[in-house]
């Protein structure tokens, strides 16, 4: 058993109000791999870097138990680079500059090991990639998929042809209106639903997040948090504690779900109160633990 | 035991897109009383018409069992009159006329029969009369207050002043940024706790709402509606049923507070899905009953 993830491996270069940081771990598979590894021990990661990618960010993601035999190392290339701000609002990033570099010609290819993943999660990248992915494998489980406003906007059609093959869509507010030309989000969410997924999720940030599917609707909180050091990568850091603790519930069940989308929803919570993955460092299961106990807290009445 | 509301009782005419209404009845005591009527019978309106004022709006009122005697009705006078649209963005209206009318000269005097009544709610008018409302009590067990954007502008020092007498303060987001010049709304909510009341509550519409005190953090859900066609009286409609349902409970506990938040986001939902206040002509405590369990489905894990 193992959770797949195809994505971003990255160096980005962040300034918000509490500080910047240039050249820090990122990207969208690494975010999404460091938070699923709290919950879950089997994580492949499918990515690509080029030879600056320094041999600390690797030691780091093995010692935290995820497998980098898909991490894909360009012989003289340059590794993807984003370097952005989040000046005078802390829920819209302001880019900066994109480097591609390696992450421009990805053409992710799963090692055989990879292939029979139960738990596939297709980050944000383009949908050509994500289902080329899918036809790697053999049955999945569980296909989540994130997107974002690129994808909608110059490749819709190939997206909703991802979207088919996924049972789990997961995309914040904006990109749920976008998507569906709906602005009320919960007419948003059940147009999404007729377009494949059996499930869509919308991230609302400081708002939390709703679940939703042909017969159930779930509001999880947002943590309360008063200190917000950098947003980056807290999208993904969701996705990941999502499916690490879906993984590892090895259940579908509506409470399942929940609980996992609670686990997400610390995961992020902790993601945010340091730069690039930095809290993550020190994170432990006790702390994970009392946030949860915390948010059950929050909503009981 | 009595609620006691000082407010606006006005004539609406709001264009939504989906469709319109003119001289309608409306008004932030009328929203408020009605709304508290479903939990709680004595509740006493303190408010301004003109002889314009039609019959059957009374009736109307009275046929909820609430309390007129209150209502002051000037001889000569024209009642307040509201017109404005919810074309492009549901959540905000843009005003198109404000005749204030009998209210621009609005002195509330107290029946004396009101002047003991245990719970008082400001509704959304002048902090001077607000502070002059509570000049005319005996002591009030509770005081709820709520205010908006023009009286942060024009007459803070004043609202600061009235903050001091009132233990709960109802507002939305927006107004809480304002109010505190905070943008993250966890720490707005911890620094109007410095200005007097031991407890906000943060209203953030289709979001839902939250409620802090100084040791306890409340994240109520929105119920999730797809035709929202009106949006006016919302906050009202949730504060009557907060505080209708809060002294029917006749507890200040935390629970019999979130419970009561719960009914007041009941009220306000139905209250947007009609014009005016339609739907509670015709609104069942079985449908209240059904909404404040949907809820509870929402937000278990």
């Amino acid at each position: 058993m193992s959770i797949l993830v195809v994505g971003s491996v990255a160096l980005d270069s962040v300034e918000t109000p509490f500080g910047k940081i240039e050249n820090a771990l990122g990207g969208s598979a690494t975010y999404f791999s460091v938070a699923a590894s709290f919950f879950y021990n089997n994580i492949y990661l499918v990515g690509v870097v080029g030879t600056d990618f320094p041999k600390e960010h690797v030691d780091f993601l093995i010692s935290q138990g995820i497998d980098l035999d898909g991490l894909e190392q360009i012989e003289d290339g340059k590794t993807f680079r984003w370097g952005g701000s989040y000046i005078n609002d802390l829920n819209a990033a302001e880019t900066h500059f994109t480097d591609l570099n390696v992450f421009s010609n990805f053409q992710p290819k799963l090692p055989k090991s990879y292939q029979n993943s139960p738990y596939v999660f297709l980050a944000n990248i383009n949908p050509e990639l994500q289902i080329n992915v899918l036809r790697q494998m053999t049955t999945p489980k569980l296909v989540v998929c994130d997107t974002m406003n690129l994808w909608i906007d110059i490749s819709q059609p190939m997206l909703l042809e991802t979207l088919k093959e996924v049972d789990i869509l997961i995309l914040n507010d904006a990109e749920a209106r976008q998507l569906t030309g709906e602005d009320n989000l919960t007419r948003a969410g059940k147009k999404i639903l007729t377009f494949g997924p059996t499930r869509v999720i919308i991230k609302k940030g400081e708002h939390g997040a709703i679940s939703l599917t042909e017969s159930t609707f779930f509001a999880a909180p947002a943590y309360p948090l008063t200190n917000v050091v950098d947003p980056t990568g807290a999208g993904d850091s969701f996705a990941g504690g999502f499916m690490g603790s879906l993984a590892t519930l090895n259940s579908f069940s509506e409470q399942s779900i929940r609980r996992s989308i609670i686990n997400g929803t610390v995961i992020a919570s902790f993601n945010v109160e340091d730069f690039s993955l930095d809290r993550q460092r020190t994170l432990t299961p006790q702390e994970i633990g009392e946030r949860f106990r915390q948010l059950e807290e929050i909503v009981r009445f």
